[in-house]
């Protein structure tokens, strides 16, 4: 089954905004067997969005439209498309009162007059509930074909999609085609190595893959390796990705850390729950980054106790009994410092495990000996401390990001 | 000027790769005078490109397309746009040489035949030479209208975006116009207020701002305000901007907190530095999510001095001094905790202010009497502390950011 997505927004056409929904349904919609043949973009104008719609109808018969349903007068998308289809915006006074009684729910004094106005559904619509928001999905079915109507809110779009549009688009597709074709995909993620470093592992060893195509995608995590098995049937697919897995988990070792979307600090959390070990950190550059990782995690306070964030010479002191000697001698950013910053963060919250990690991440800070970029990490485990530096290219915030995910990663490789 | 953008990519409708060419494309236009009115992707489909650039042609005249030049056999852009004007591929010998040359000087062999393919060109078309890669940029003009033809590489598509695209558009728009005209924009930056009390707030006024368009961003830090002033000239642009700005300050008042690119973490530390006022944060559910906003910006230690993630009921009473019955009495997401972990970590860290939040993030650990999404936050201010209760909507990560920037907003009015 193929259909169209057209996006709203006078923001998108700035480039002010990138459009992330339009990538975010085409991926969601091929592991159904959904193939998105065009996406168009258009400004909160009424007579281009009716365009374009319109015209995504006449040549497949299904257009997706995200953005411009909200509450103030530039959203404008509903009345547009339902003009396509000749249909009123009439009342609609059950959802009325589900929005009425959110608002009363949260306390915030009376609905403002303008949420009002998303009540208002085009006649014999379906209504998508949006539990993240206040506009809800539309779907109307007619004449030049369907139309299904998101949120542009990336999460409310997302939720939207997930729990109302994909299960009934999935029972159309399948309806459509007898042995329905799908396009699969699978993420293999490594750190700790760079893309050309993984290229050189991997080789040629890709040719072999076919019909699965690698891509290499690298970001402040690591280096993504992206599997697609293209518009075959699902059995076929899922059969290729598996045997093109098996061959590259044996070259990617431990670089390789997990699949999918799983992050590395689940994969710590797990594998020190599984040694029944607490875990602290102390944290100077990174400023409470690696807690933040490490608690976006759900139920991670089981084995994360917390930590100190030391800003300051004063709190490595004070907070986590590193010699004012060693501050003095050998700096902050140093390697006595970083070592007496782990243990001291263990004796401190009574863990087997504690990560410290202190570095330069500029601008300013840095020197001949010590450029910006540099960093200690170390990671007490039981008794036994490792420390390592590393030098980190890029800006402020990515030498954060990846001495936070280097940090972690050390953590992986010693409870391996 | 208005014209339409067309991407060609399979892999952009598949979602795996995000389009950052269209918006590129569409902000450097915006700042001479040249209007993106609408951006469609299609796949590497023949029959698609030249409907997509053809039904573009005939709306507005002009339309740049980008990808599916390059030297393999899905690279059809340039014999599908040469079919909407009849003009037969003819080998240009001139750049036919240029090409040969540059692999001779590369030292890298004879030039591989696919590449002789990329000196085949329109007949009538203007070439524009690409100093980064193989794939030159082609000019088409005729009777449905002009149509340029970009790389789709990233940098190579800005190289020849700037240096041969640019200059020539710019002569075209203000030569249509006499004085060029140009669309500049300014965001307003608020928090603590939804887009719809926003919209209540600002009600008609956004009419007065006419030409100037005022555009709702919802987000996790808050909500922007986006006012742009299209297709003027650059003075006339400026001054309309400037007047909305001037009208929307005193009805936005405090929720405003910058303007632009502005953080508010950047806001709050300017404003302890004017006061000489030192800042440390006690997190629990936020987990160092505050410390990490805090050093992401450059020069925060001369402020921020650390803080304490009590990820544990003991680290609160040990690290914090909050005493046991309350945390027994009360639990750990309370007022009367949270304002005993603002004055302890005060106390510990011996800075003037102190931020302190608890909550519950979920997806677990909600009652009826404190659901998912109930956060307190506390601000010591010298001796004085400030609590407040928040029910925050979304999953736990929403929950958490939306925890984090409350948090720091509530410095921020204290601190006006």
């Amino acid at each position: 089954m193929d259909l169209e997505v057209v996006t709203v927004g006078t923001e998108l056409l700035l480039g002010f905004t990138l459009d992330t929904n339009a990538a975010d349904i085409a991926r969601s919609l091929a592991s159904i067997g959904v193939r998105v043949v065009r996406l168009t973009t258009v400004g909160d104008d009424a007579r281009a969005i009716r365009g374009a719609v319109s015209d995504g109808l006449h040549r497949s018969g299904f257009v997706i439209v995200t953005g411009g349903l909200g509450p103030t007068r530039d959203d404008i998308t509903k009345q547009a498309v339902a003009d396509i289809y000749r249909a009123p915006l009439e009342l609609d006074e059950d959802y009325l009162s589900v929005l009425e009684q959110r608002f009363a729910r949260l306390g915030r004094g009376p609905m403002p007059e303008s949420n009002r106005t998303q009540a208002q559904v085009p006649r014999g619509a379906i209504v998508l509930p949006n539990r993240r928001g206040t506009a809800p999905g539309l779907w109307l079915h007619g004449e030049p074909g369907s139309t299904v109507l998101l949120p542009g809110i990336p999460q409310e779009m997302r939720s939207l999609l997930e729990r109302e549009v994909m299960p009934r688009l999935s029972r159309l597709a399948s309806g459509a085609s007898g042995e329905a074709t799908v396009t699969l995909s699978r993420t293999l993620r490594t750190t700790g190595v760079s893309e050309s470093g993984l290229a050189d592992q991997i080789g040629h060893l890709d040719r072999t893959f076919d019909p699965v195509s690698l891509a290499y995608l690298p970001g402040l995590d690591g280096v993504d390796l992206r599997l697609s098995a293209c518009q075959m049937t699902r059995t076929a697919a899922e059969s290729a990705l598996a045997r093109a897995v098996d061959q590259l988990r044996p070259v990617l070792g431990q670089n390789l850390y997990g699949e999918g979307d799983v992050q590395l600090a689940a994969v710590v959390l797990e594998r020190l729950r599984a040694s029944a070990w607490q875990l602290a950190t102390a944290e100077s550059c990174t400023g409470g980054l690696i807690g933040a990782k490490l608690t976006a995690v759900p139920g991670s306070s089981d084995v994360y106790v917390g930590g100190v964030v030391c800003y300051s010479n004063e709190s490595k002191a004070r907070d986590l009994g590193v010699p004012e000697e060693l501050l003095r001698d050998h700096g902050a950013v140093s390697e006595a410092v970083v070592r007496a910053m782990a243990e001291g963060v263990c004796r401190r919250f009574g863990t087997a495990v504690g990560i410290a990690v202190t570095g330069i991440a500029g601008p300013g800070g840095g020197s001949d000996q010590k450029p910006r970029g540099t960093v200690w990490i170390a990671v007490q485990r039981r008794s036994r401390v490792e420390s390592i530096r590393r030098w980190f290219p890029g800006g402020r915030e990515e030498v954060r990001q990846r001495s936070a995910q280097a940090a972690l990663d050390l953590v992986r490789r010693l409870t391996d």
